[in-house]
């Protein structure tokens, strides 16, 4: 896959490069010496929350490393619409809902940490996941419109990540605002609608972004408009080398 | 209610459009398909964190609907000073102290989610609430000065929301980071001065807002300098239709 | 200290201020009245999070108040690198590993809230602290590579702080993103390389910021490559006046 993965960013990266020549530079991530250090081994194992193995660099961020150095870059301020589903397939263990408050029912004190799986708005390609925590606000048992206060972030392999925070309300639609990201992210802002579509299944979200470059075509295909029954593909869920983005988050 | 608030954002949305003509122009929220989409109701009511109902989107955010797909937006770098009071009137179970930490005495490992009322700096308008977490960071039985991370939003009802990440310090005044928006905050930043009148009931916020339109006049009134006796008027503590923003948080 | 704080804080605005005219200026975050109020006593002592003492303003705010009011402000994009090191020295208490998953190995539910030391990337100042929250997403028994979610900030003294947010994995670097800062960070946005040297108690950071001014020499200084036999130098372990940055947050 290492082989195809270096294909499909130097081909993004042409793209990218000639759409957008001359502003077009990702960060020189590797300008600081980073190559030589050496690792220790800590006996001190259980917190911030160690094992004792060597730490290794991830691989699946050569890509952006560039050896130039360039002092100025543009911020581009046009608006990219991207949709992506988070399916919650139940093989994470997700979600938890710790049921911290002292009350009875469900109420302020409640936190939900979880971590669903990510896919392109054509629910041709694996992703990755998402990741983060959602603090309940407000428990409405006579409407059902629990309200939470959502961080997260959603993570798309040797792309990057986005990070969002906002309001999460059970059976609405809101949005929430983007406030950063990394790789072809690096720089973003703006927002995102977050629709839910089956609870608490299947979430579909339109991105509106700005900042950043023009994204790569694997993640702008057309979305299939979201519906209780749709579902990714077969090899995307297998997240076979052809329907995954390259070193998928998992 | 309805029309009111409808006459109010489009006057807004007038007032805003002739001062900063040409570049004022929303997000195109509504340029993906989503108005035909069925909803599943789902057995799986208890995490993540649903019950059986159906989903409806948030009227609310029509306003944020455009037809126009423009490609490029302007990003205002002017400073808007925005000033809010968060009021703590012990009516929505806030804060909830959770005592995590292994420890006797508070100390790290302790959360404090929480959610209170927002007012306009000048105390005419319920705007809406406060809602997020704080991570003690530090706790100084010597000073009282206990360090808090804080992450939370602040919602204006149809106008959207602030996301905010930074010290909550008690007994000092601190200055957090602006991290997204949205609404007419969408694509904001800056930073935001909190001020603690009369701990733990009210706060008195001063916003340095950048990347974003002039905001309504009703979020722009002359605030009220802040002491212990401020208290919102009457008709915005009840929040009647004249003195809350459209469709305010609750 | 004052005396040489405030010499040191003046001699970077000159700096500053040279090197960017005419652009350079700070934020106006003295403009609306906040001198003149009065504190209450509050007997309500327990929660949000209180006791009985009167707020004051933090005096190293004062640096970047300013009588001026610009109505536009440049925002610089050309990238600077900065490096940090984060040390756990285990006088902090941290971290604090809640295990709150119902599950016996550590699992998704689980938080891991922290506060460790920062210095300066030539390891010759003292800047502050970190602070923040991790949220546990996938526990890896057989790699190790334990995923969280880190939400959390950087402080600095006087020069203000950084908000972070994205995915911290044992023995592995990342990126994560820049969600804004305060003070000389005011307006930054960019991304964060975590570099892991001694797990759990050295981390190397490698920001790429945007968005701001020239940072202060203080903080730039030629980073020491990051090996696990680092150490800060005594004078910044001891915080000394002339080995630490301005009311270091501590």
């Amino acid at each position: 896959m290492a082989a195809s993965c270096a294909n499909s960013l130097t081909s993004y990266k042409v793209q990218a490069a000639s759409a957008n020549f001359p502003s077009f530079t990702l960060p020189p991530y590797s300008s600081i010496p980073t190559k030589d250090f050496k690792i220790s081994t800590s006996s001190y194992s259980s917190r911030r929350f160690s094992s004792g193995r060597s730490s290794k660099s991830l691989t699946t961020q050569a890509f952006f490393f560039s050896k130039q150095k360039p002092k100025e870059y543009s911020r581009p301020s046009k608006v990219q619409e991207m949709c992506v589903y988070e399916i919650n397939e139940q093989d994470r263990g997700s979600p938890v809902y710790l049921k911290l408050s002292p009350k009875k029912e469900n109420s302020l004190g409640d936190l939900g940490p979880f971590t669903n799986k990510l896919y392109s708005g054509n629910l041709q390609k694996r992703l990755g996941i998402t990741a983060g925590l959602c603090v309940l606000i407000q428990h409405s048992p006579e409407t059902g419109n629990d309200r939470f206060e959502a961080i997260y972030s959603m993570y798309f392999g040797d792309y990057g990540h986005i990070s969002i925070q906002g309001a999460y309300v059970l059976h609405q639609d809101t949005i929430l605002a983007v406030t950063g990201g990394s790789g072809v992210f690096e720089g973003v802002y703006g927002t995102v609608k977050l629709q839910q579509i089956s609870l608490p299944f299947k979430f579909f979200y339109t991105f509106y972004l700005k900042g950043i470059e023009d994204l790569p075509a694997e993640l702008m295909g057309k979305p299939v408009p979201p519906t209780a029954a749709v579902e990714p593909s077969a090899a995307a869920k297998a997240a076979e080398p052809h329907a995954a983005v390259c070193n998928f988050t998992d």
